[in-house]
């Protein structure tokens, strides 16, 4: 029985507002405590002095209550890597051992990594657009630490961090975006300059440095400096709600103009996913993404949204090699994944496409004249 | 109503020997009479009066009896191409107009074109290995043909034809061969390298210039002269049946060492063809071609063969154009293949793999090694 296997059984994927777009929504806290070091240059005795002093109070928070704390060097990399995959803590955090530790609530909605490159990285994490409720659950987590513990504060800069990137309010809020349209219409760079330009980073599924899979795109505050929290979140709330409008425009035009297309590609994904053997993690992403924009576009009414969400998180690596409690080859992890998919999806219907959808609309035209 | 409409609904597809490698044999014979110009030189007059020497005899032969005889300027572009993409005619005579012709057999297994690069040239086609047979059948027309017509012949060169590559026998003999196993396992250039060193050519689905689509690949003679037609017959029916073995061959090995593989692309091929809504030619011949494998590894009991090859034949563009009695675009054409495929193939069976098949052969391997 591995350690993670009670955190990650059969929990429910809830649905959040404006979960045809937003997958979910995310703010995070960078603290340190005062007079010791930052993790980076902690000694071992540092860093296990701040779990000392961190975690027991952690562990009191009614917003942890009956949670999942562990220290780093009692995981797998296999368990730390599953946890990297359901966003809970970073793939850097995954890379340390004794000295760090995370803390994650039961519903895995709020999570505390223990010297990651700051004290204290402190997320909460909802379905769909809900960055204010998720900056209330982590602002109320903040004021009851410091209730506690000494936080490094500078009364010109605001809370001390690691790297100044983060110092002031030390928060980042961050979206995770499904952008099919955008993506099939061909208008993705274009809005990710200008976002980019706005001082909004645009990354790929597993944050920086990592290539858009499935449609997937996060985007998060530069800033932390010069702006209070709450107009941090109101400011970008209304970034994410632009992109939002141009995504809900993209595929209505798409709609309007190459349903063919659409629906084809919607199509294809179904057959694949439904009857294929081998499937690498990145065509499963975006295959994946092309079913969940037919649940979204009501292709599939008897086909579950929640279904293909809990299918993205566990086909990845290492969900698989946790589900198979032992280490695959890239080879067997491919078969594994369009085994766990075609087994899931092949009790679903086809795709149910109206004919009207599908009638040329330049043919529409020509006959329109022809009267 | 067109022309071609009484000659092509509805035939049965009958299988043929090695039915699961070689989809087609075909001889064909090429005669000119004495004392007219080749076609390429004769005028409008001369063609014109070849076509009434030998049209009334042809339709008398009892090979020909109730058979389709046609100028083709009588026949529109579109029938036209609709014989070439059945084979029946060329490309090049479907270019050609005033004082040139085609008479085919009630079941299209006999073909002759009037003043194509020759008077006559005429072929027996039948589907499978049997290429004595259609040899036979062709080699009866010929010597029919010959009672009733002066053929130009030389005791030195044979029969003379307007190139000198089939000066001789004007014997061509050829098969379409099926290669899905060879083309998968990479083998196919070195095959088709070893068959070009004896001789013999190997071209894509519609001869000379053309890439080969849905691993069909046409094999035929280069050298007419010098030797007797048998001879000529059963040495190339020698070579195709190394070429057999060589494909059997690496159909077992390929489902002995990567089997998830093959079904992984069979899979695939039967997913997008049942949920595609666009599908250009090549794209449906490859993945037909991959169904048709799949039937010829018994992993859909209860798909007939016989649907396939008529999808292969009736999803050309010529044949949708003229099912819709209308030109259409590449678009229109690549919806109407979806559809009809998609229609035809949706309500047939998933493929029914066995397990064992799927497990890997290398933990087989360890976990042998481990007793």
């Amino acid at each position: 029985m591995n350690k993670i296997s009670k955190l990650i059984g059969g929990e429910e994927i809830v649905k959040g507002p404006k979960h045809h777009i937003v997958v979910s929504s995310r703010v995070r806290l960078a603290r340190n405590l005062t007079d010791v070091p930052f993790p980076g240059w902690a000694k071992k005795q540092d860093r296990l002095r701040v779990m000392e002093l961190v975690l027991p109070i952690l562990e009191q928070l009614p917003q942890l209550k009956d949670g999942w704390a562990e220290a780093l060097d009692h995981l797998t990399v296999l368990e730390k890597h599953v946890l990297v995959e359901r966003h809970l803590i970073s793939r850097e955090h995954a890379a340390k051992n004794v000295g760090s530790a995370v803390v994650i609530s039961r519903d895995q909605s709020v999570c505390i990594m223990v010297n990651e490159e700051d004290h204290l990285r402190m997320q909460s994490l909802q379905p769909g657009l809900c960055l204010r409720e998720v900056y209330g659950v982590i602002d109320e987590i903040d004021s009851n630490l410091s209730d506690h513990l000494p936080l490094a504060f500078s009364p010109k800069f605001g809370f001390l961090t690691a790297c100044p990137t983060n110092v002031g309010t030390g928060l980042r809020a961050s979206v995770m975006l499904h952008l099919p349209g955008m993506v099939l219409s061909e208008q993705i760079n274009q809005i990710i300059q200008a976002v980019n330009k706005l001082s909004y980073a645009v990354r790929g599924l597993y944050g920086e440095g990592t290539e858009a899979s499935g449609n997937l795109f996060q985007v998060s505050n530069q800033t932390t400096l010069g702006e209070k929290e709450t107009e941090i979140v109101e400011r970008f709330e209304k970034v994410i709600n632009t992109i939002i409008e141009h995504e809900e425009n993209a595929r209505l035009k798409l709609m309007e103009t190459r349903p063919q297309t659409v629906v084809d590609q919607i199509g294809r994904a179904y057959g694949i996913l439904t009857s294929s053997y081998i499937l690498n993690s990145r065509e499963a992403m975006n295959l994946l993404s092309m079913l969940i924009l037919g649940v979204d576009l009501s292709f599939f009414p008897k086909l579950p949204r929640a279904l293909l969400d809990r299918l993205f998180i566990e086909t990845q690596p290492s969900h698989l090699q946790n589900r198979q409690n032992q280490k695959l080859t890239a080879e067997e992890r491919d078969e594994l994944r369009a085994n766990i998919i075609r087994d899931a999806l092949q009790k679903t219907d086809r795709p149910k496409i109206k004919h009207e959808l599908l009638v040329r609309t330049d043919k529409g035209k020509k006959d329109q004249e022809a009267k």
